[in-house]
């Protein structure tokens, strides 16, 4: 009698959880069409549905009951499968999650991040970290509250309960060492590349235009060259690009600069990277939480993977490149394969984040990390923010900051609340870097077939070896299963070595 | 107290509905993805989706609890303004005809729809009407159900049941004697125009290709020139052109035939004039059933209004007609701005009801109503609806349909399910006539300003009487409202004379 209820209330959740994928995939939608193509008279209405949408997802996932046929449905689990019970742990996370903020406190925290981002606006664009301050100061104390309220529900350090909600089961204790240990290497590293570099003959960029549609064209042709599924998605643009929709109907989206056409060809190619991911979940656990993908560093992976690793690598840059200079007709020294190769892989010290070349990210990201784990325990007070940002800037990435639009109020993360966020991107390319070298290990040819435009085997490899997975596994346990062992520094490291300064 | 607790019933009602709307509008807006860029794979998900939606809006509109708001709300309505009174009418009328239907009927319903459906696009390709009749004669049955059940629910007669969904108000003690008029004077009137078009010159037809770019910038110009708002709605491509959307965000879909440009214009302009109404809908009731546009005859006048009477009317024509003729580089006879006249006036006999020009089209409308009342009374069967189908053809539109697929085949809506739609589009033609009458007669100029693309009085004067109303009055009383009286076939006779048969 006991396994049919657990039975009944397993399958009673199932139902529950599907509605509520449903409702978070018809916001996906919505969302992908409010960020490509909707005209902005829409806007208040869309943000109407969306709210509206999530308010009856939310009331779905925190009502009582669910809470009641969770702790029936796992009262016994030895008659579930492996998926179920991880579906069932995926729930029951989700549920505890939610529940452990109150409607009042979700609504103060809502209208804060609102009031913080708008402020947000105004100081960067008149470079004054003062308008901001005030209303940051009032965030920060809801961040730290909603961190330690979610740490105590899931019995997690207030940080790590952030960042779990990005990556499940990220923690400081995991973090840290590898951080010190790119943080010991980075710079020095980074000194060489800079020295050797300047030693070279300088790099020549291929002069425009580039018109929209052939950058779109080369897009779409890379797209195909990967893998991506056109049956099941969309290249379109956006102001900035991002991978939404659903597995079924990934819509990705890039920007083109009709100046510089290397930034939208690498960004398609990231967004692929993405939505390879989404397209290749396990589509018969699709609707439940077990079926979607795992956090935005193993996300993250897989973009960096097909961005960094793969398409910014010697035998892929010698396949694309003359397609690209056919496509734009290119001519002279700026065309030349070697030449492109150097400005693909062109390295140097800035202050904007998202404009670094893979050497300097983790450093960015390192800075960030760092200022987080003080913010949060408190030590670090919204007014100290910008003076502790240069000061950690300086010591890790060498130059000094203008002024706080190049540092501490270049991105909207903070002050839209999310911290805990911003350690997955170099947990990402750390992560890609160690799959990557897993898959040329077992697929001996790799390399030769990526030089052919050929994405055949390391695509399948993923899709055995991450995409097909879902959330079956935790993200640790998936790298181990995948590549033999949790994640490390040196296949990135030695990734770095051998692109930057080869021996 | 009764007043303060009917105030509060009042509200929850409205935030119910509210909900309930928001639901619509995503399923809306998803919809249109669906219909105009959504990827193949995608369908069956966004299905999936689109009936959740559907679920939880349904849900809400038939809980128990609805029905004692209504109740509540409605035991004193004197403190209620006009609009509110209004839409406590909509919201009681929406609930009692879902309530009408239990959940077992509305899933066989279903069911039946999809199967005749697919056995109608089997019997439609292979033109066949005996692949169809089975599951064809158990829908039928099923909506003679349906409709006695809606009747019952709503004290009206079971087509009256149908059709007022579609148009509130619409009764065939009103409709059959304006269909007798028409029936009465078009066949003949027919006739004379055939006559005196064949005593005339050959009309040339413009010969192609005519680029879609070209046909789409022509397109927009046009939606431009009548006054659509891009800051609140897209045009973009669909199969089956239609106007989808919100309000505030209205998208409207045309297709291009690359071998004839007029459709596709005046597609675009007929679409147009649908997204008027919807943007002009009253922004203070956005979200309430009382906001929402009229029935499906008071939408079909809005966008016949644009279309029929004034874009293709003598002084618009002679506007538009040297703008498309430059844009296409036209030269020659064909593009004559007289021979381009007579081409948008070319009447002719035709069997495809979606081809008809506006002088035989109220002839296949009235085919199709009077088989309906028989076939909803019991009178008709499904086997015999064909023979009925060519009998009546012959005799009102004077010509013998060759086979099925050319007869009562040709269009999907009795397959659906869908009974009482058809007449809304000739009652939508005649409204057209009368309105535009009592447009004319209210501004002086207005023929002057269309000729000269000025649209500002003529959409200022159907913003005032006819879309800022929402569904405050009933459609008859709007029309009262504007016109000065209810529904006559003598304007829509007259606009006919007047264009065809010139004294």
């Amino acid at each position: 009698m006991t396994g049919t209820t657990n039975h009944q209330a397993y399958d009673d959740l199932s139902a529950r959880f599907r509605r509520i994928a449903l409702l978070g995939d018809a916001e996906g939608m919505l969302h992908w069409d409010y960020a490509a193509i909707m005209p902005l008279g829409g806007a208040n209405a869309r943000a109407e549905q969306l709210a509206e949408l999530g308010a009856i997802a939310h009331g779905i996932l925190t009502a009582d009951e669910t809470g009641d046929l969770i702790a029936r449905a796992s009262d016994d689990t030895s008659e579930m499968t492996e998926w179920q019970v991880a579906n069932l742990n995926e729930i029951s996370k989700k549920y505890r999650r939610a529940r452990a903020l109150d409607e009042e406190f979700v609504t103060t925290m809502a209208r804060a991040k609102s009031a913080c981002e708008q402020a947000w606006r105004d100081a960067r664009a008149q470079n004054d970290f003062a308008i901001v301050e005030p209303t940051f100061t009032v965030l920060l104390d809801l961040v730290r509250e909603e961190a330690k309220r979610i740490g105590d529900a899931l019995e997690l350090d207030p940080l790590d309960a952030l960042m779990d909600a990005f990556e499940p089961g990220a923690r400081q204790a995991n973090v840290d060492p590898v951080f010190d240990e790119l943080t010991s290497f980075l710079p020095n590293f980074l000194e060489s590349i800079l020295a050797k570099q300047q030693a070279q003959p300088e790099i020549i960029r291929p002069e425009g235009p580039f018109p929209t549609d052939i950058q779109r064209d080369v897009g779409l042709k890379f797209m195909e060259t990967l893998g991506f599924d056109f049956d099941r998605g969309r290249l379109d643009v956006s102001h900035h690009p991002f991978c939404g929709g659903i597995p079924d109907d990934v819509r990705i989206t890039t920007r083109y600069d009709e100046d510089d056409f290397t930034s939208a060809l690498m960004g398609v190619i990231h967004e692929t990277g993405h939505a390879l991911y989404e397209q290749g979940l396990p589509a018969e656990w699709r609707l439940q939480p077990v079926g979607n993908a795992l956090g935005m560093s193993m996300h993250e992976s897989q973009s960096l993977l097909m961005e960094m690793q793969v398409c910014r690598s010697q035998p892929f840059l010698e396949y694309a490149i003359p397609i690209i200079r056919d496509a734009f007709k290119g001519t002279g020294p700026a065309w030349e394969t070697e030449n492109l190769i150097r400005l693909y892989h062109d390295v140097s010290r800035s202050y904007i984040r998202v404009d670094a070349d893979e050497v300097t990210y983790p450093l960015h990201v390192i800075v960030r990390y760092r200022l987080e784990k003080q913010i949060i325990s408190g030590e670090l007070q919204a007014r100290d923010i910008p003076s502790a940002w240069n000061a950690m800037f300086k010591d890790l990435v060498g130059i000094d900051v203008p002024h706080d639009a190049h540092g501490a109020l270049q991105d909207i993360h903070w002050y839209d609340g999310g911290f805990g966020y911003f350690p997955t991107y170099t947990l990402g390319a750390m992560t890609a870097a160690q799959i990557y070298q897993s898959a040329k290990a077992a697929i001996p040819n790799v390399e030769a077939e990526i030089g052919h435009g050929n994405f055949t085997s390391l695509v399948a490899w993923l899709r055995e070896n991450v995409h097909g997975h879902g959330r079956r596994l935790s993200t640790d346990d998936l790298l181990t299963q995948a590549t033999g062992r949790p994640l490390q520094t040196s296949p990135f490291i030695d990734h770095l070595r051998t692109r930057y300064l080869p021996a």
